[in-house]
């Protein structure tokens, strides 16, 4: 069952993928392993996320794009948690449309990301596939001990915001399936939300030392937000009216007939890769000046109490949301 | 994009996965991330392999198999570099075939494995896929600081050694595709070899200390070898005359007219999972006791010289192979 063809996953490490290896901790990915040293006082942060074309991105979209998307929704989880990214993992299926071209443009994304965020490449296996491209990465973050901040912390009077603007990843998909009427350079900016979100590293740190329970939005914030309840085992309350819309977003919110099934949309849409969190009231005024410090968006969009599950405002009133988020499986 | 199936991912996290969590550092799964304390005088070696269907394992493999060929192969990176493994992450992606009673089978395989190897589920992503069914593994294990055994130490006077039987993994494949004509109980050696391989972690402490140069027998011995003398500047020689069989290998070999077409076949044939290293001469003994103590077998396949590249004996004449091993790619 093993292809035949034998060049292309040598060829592939070789020239497009050991370029990009980690100095020292990597061997050149020639030995199968990666090995790091110990960092005391550091606990050693890891996540792994998969995308397969079809489900999480589109056949269409250019390969480096794709290999942004993928480093970035993994460090998108790091930076939720307060750490610090410094390398990844790397497991690629490629299919019959991944030529030496497409594998090209998949290596030059990762190192024009390489570059951004500061991360290697340590390792991985790369494979073909008869179906659909896939990849998964596992990145690597470093935090002071004891420090990752969990979803679990929220407590009762604690307040709720999120870095950036929601919504931007569901009308992206929309915008690159060609299902939205607006300017070019709005669609652009959409699309570009969508094939290359930016991580919230630069609030990473303000996370850590300031939250009391975290997590990426990427299911969707309302989906995100009832993790999170669930997991502190309080009542999280969401207030639709407030959410941060990008310019794009409020265009296209303009032309709408029903603003409330329409905010419902964007707080339940997937891929914003934006950080949701809560904190004690006392400390709104630091993160507040922190946002502004790192021209970070930040905006208050809910608090928590005692009770259960989350709750949805509109107006003032709860309601239910027909759909809480999307899921990939 | 997303798949409608909401309840899918979130059951098969809580209900199979997490029942697999480690106990102090995966969050039980609920968290996006695994937080691991860093372990002061140990490096943490890493390893990511990932299986195919219809590429690395057969439409008609349990699924409790794959998962532990998913598990096993990426323990035999480890266990050839000679550290201990503690844990792993994982991505699945689901293809339509992968309902409930198949993701129960697949999560019993790994319950039995983590029980035989001492390793617990870290963290990962589950997904679901139009395409085959495949799997993604990042295994971790920790080896004394600077002690993990690369492919670039072997020189010129080390022997070479490999754990176990050559050819198991390539006859189980044949054997499984019901290929070969044996008794059925030779039939199912080979076919277990092929699905449920053991990575030699037994022997993993002897290569720590004793090997100059190691490598998993994953891609074939003749082609991992000529990784080794790739790596490590010299020639390896790989003397086909003594190539350790199976009971069920020497059965299928005994019927073979061309006994030199047969060892060549044995010799390129991957999925093996032994390992195979080099050592200074004066160690031999040594690990012969520690092999014997083992209960591993432990043959002397050939030795290493000045000069490149992989050479194969037969009869003691160097000889051509068709084709040194399989690949994935």
């Amino acid at each position: 069952m093993p292809a035949l063809d034998v060049a292309g996953e040598f060829e592939t490490i070789d020239k497009l993928l050991a370029p990009l290896a980690h100095p020292d901790w990597a061997r050149g990915l020639r030995d199968d392993v990666a090995a790091l040293p110990s960092r005391p006082g550091y606990d050693l942060v890891l996540t792994k996320d998969a995308l397969v074309e079809g489900v999480h991105f589109l056949p269409d979209d250019p390969l480096d794009t794709v290999a942004k998307k993928l480093l970035r929704v993994n460090l998108s989880d790091l930076a939720a948690k307060g750490a610090e990214p410094f390398g990844y993992l790397l497991a690629c299926q490629w299919s019959e449309r991944c030529g030496w071209p497409e594998r090209e443009a998949f290596a030059a994304g990762l190192a024009q990301d390489q570059a951004t965020f500061g991360v290697h490449l340590l390792g991985g296996d790369t494979v073909k596939t008869p179906g659909p491209a896939a990849f998964s990465l596992t990145a690597l973050g470093w935090i002071p001990a004891g420090q990752a901040v969990s979803r679990a912390g929220a407590r009762p009077g604690d307040l709720v915001f999120v870095t950036g603007h929601v919504g931007d990843g569901r009308l992206g998909l929309r915008a690159a399936r060609g299902e939205l009427s607006l300017d070019p350079e709005r669609i652009e900016a959409l699309v570009a939300h969508y094939r290359t979100p930016t991580p919230r590293l630069d609030f990473a740190e303000a996370v850590r030392d300031l939250a009391t329970a975290s997590i990426d939005v990427s299911d969707g914030l309302a989906a995100d937000l009832a993790h999170v309840a669930r997991a502190s085992g309080v009542e999280v309350r969401l207030n639709l009216n407030v959410l941060p819309l990008s310019a794009a977003a409020q265009a296209w919110f303009a032309d709408r007939v029903d603003p409330q099934l329409s905010l419902e949309e964007l707080a339940s849409g997937g891929d914003d890769y934006e950080i949701a969190f809560t904190a004690d009231p006392r400390h709104e005024e630091t993160l507040r000046r922190e946002a502004e410090r790192r021209l970070v968006r930040l905006t208050r969009v809910g608090e928590v109490a005692s009770g259960s599950g989350l709750t949805v405002l509109y107006d003032g009133q709860p309601i239910v949301l027909a759909r809480q988020g999307w899921t990939h499986d």
